[in-house]
């Protein structure tokens, strides 16, 4: 497999229009080129999660999604840090994640970075993600972690990421999560 | 003031109608029988936190539920385990509540237990809500910490409580409760 | 009780002798003055935690900081992050006194802060002892909560701190500590 | 490389001797058989972290640590759960070995079990390790995940492990540790 095939599925856990998790996500495509093709997942219409509703059957916008992360071929995460954890819009669609069948993040590469107006970038949020995930059987990329601060100071009021050293770090975390497919599926094919 | 007039709201990380965690709230009820009146919250009309949305205005059922909290004297939260942290439905809520003003958990008593079908009964979801409401000041009592493991084995179809066990660990947790907000009540007015 | 004979320890997560963590006490001292009398923990001769040991009875280092806790109105910790959460050193002092009778930090006030040179201020580790001294039932200072980002900017070298926010987020928490062992001091006595 | 030369390193973070994590190590050991070859470190003489005294140079204790993990093909975890997390005893030791050079975590394969006389068998301490070694980039096996809860049921006076269902989850945990190195280096070699 060529790696210009790879197919990255984009999981911003804000819903705001213009947010900076979103946009970070848009630059890793843009620094991504042709290297990978971006989809963007859409967590707008995915309902609260209830037993009695998931009893009645997969709503639309859950599967829509669960076929969106089984067809790609890695998963890069971008979420807000609300209350030191995920955003729930975030926890929400996973909690539908790990309910349907095939469960779909099994033995998925997967990275996150994290974006907010604060000092500390998400740092607290990650790490949640990364454990509501283990279960789920999803493979992390451990480093360069990516929180990035002050995201108001860092992109520009179209979205774009004018500051250069978080270009470069997205950048390396791309690279490691491409690397990282690639190595589990070389190791897979043994 | 009598503690009789004690107003506890009972939240529920559940949606679903026969929900072990909604049902445990309700046994905390009937056992406080007198000496607190409950009320309980409904999340099933929370939308998705969006600030798009937030920015247009407070959503009726945030709303309702920001007032609820307001008008507590203390809070019970009863939680399942999703993917090793709270709900999304829970956290979601919360979300919302950390952008509404007045900020409705400041300085409120509030206590936490889990139920789940597994051996863990949602230990590990307790630390993040207790963590998720540090910044909005809430004040947790810290024991004893009820996680309702084998919950199934724990009520029976109507949703009554039949372990001993369990009724009087919910019994010490409401009693621990209620001290603490006379406690942290009796603190203030000094 | 009169606010001038608090009695505060404070207990550092560093061994190191220039420590910026020590420093921080140290400098919560110099600001309390009159308000609040100080005495500082020793960890550095504690023993690895070993049963065996204990079974042998309590090392003495371990008793002297048991007692030491014992005697204080109110805990001020100040901790390094290492590897995401409080250092070894602070861990394994708690392991300790969590095996001791009485149990030292059942109904003590207690506040954290933490100090570190990376961007972060060792937000990831102020969680963790939150949550290992909820079974020990200390009770916890919510806000402000004093991250000290970039230390070696912060302090002199002679570990005096001469950034004025820093200061001032140091007073307001020590404030918060003061006002919270009085607010559940007073509580108790009704 | 023939899957029989497998070297594992197991660390326990206990020291009592009649440790229950040691002691499943040891069973983790003898149903390998000679499909690997274990090597026990010892923590006992790790000195508690101080920077001034790693500025002298690296202690001997940790130099031999270090030397194992370097020379394993992956590492077995299996930790108490003190305070909610892994002992002070086993964080120490890693605190310890993410200042030294090489780093010996770097891409190691790794996997973690924990086993209490509680209910919950350590489930609250495994996630606190495996965020301690994302930054030190050790790669976990997700799955099984191995809690040993009411241990002091499960073995016998001797340390021999006599519950029938642990005995197999450790088995299916080193399988998978085995397989996930496997994959791991033949991804590499690519």
């Amino acid at each position: 497999m060529s790696s210009s095939s790879l197919k990255i599925l984009a999981i911003s856990g804000s819903l705001r229009e213009s947010s900076f998790n979103s946009a970070a996500l848009k630059t890793a495509e843009e620094i991504a080129g042709d290297s990978a093709r971006f989809t963007f997942a859409d967590l707008s219409g995915i309902p609260l999660y209830d037993q009695d509703l998931r009893d009645k059957g997969i709503p639309e916008a859950v599967e829509a999604l669960q076929q969106q992360v089984l067809e790609a071929d890695a998963i890069l995460f971008s979420t807000p840090e609300y209350n030191y954890s995920v955003s729930g819009v975030l926890k929400n669609a996973i909690d539908w994640l790990s309910r349907v069948d095939p469960q779909p993040f099994a033995d998925k590469p997967v990275a996150v970075m994290s974006a907010s107006m604060s000092a500390f970038g998400g740092a607290r949020a990650q790490y949640d993600l990364r454990r509501s995930l283990i279960y789920l059987d999803a493979h992390f990329v451990n480093k360069p972690e990516v929180m990035i601060s002050f995201a108001h100071k860092k992109f520009d009021d179209s979205g774009a990421l004018t500051d250069e050293d978080t270009r470069k770090f997205i950048g390396d975390l791309l690279k490691a999560l491409v690397e990282w497919q690639q190595r589990l599926s070389a190791g897979t094919s043994d």
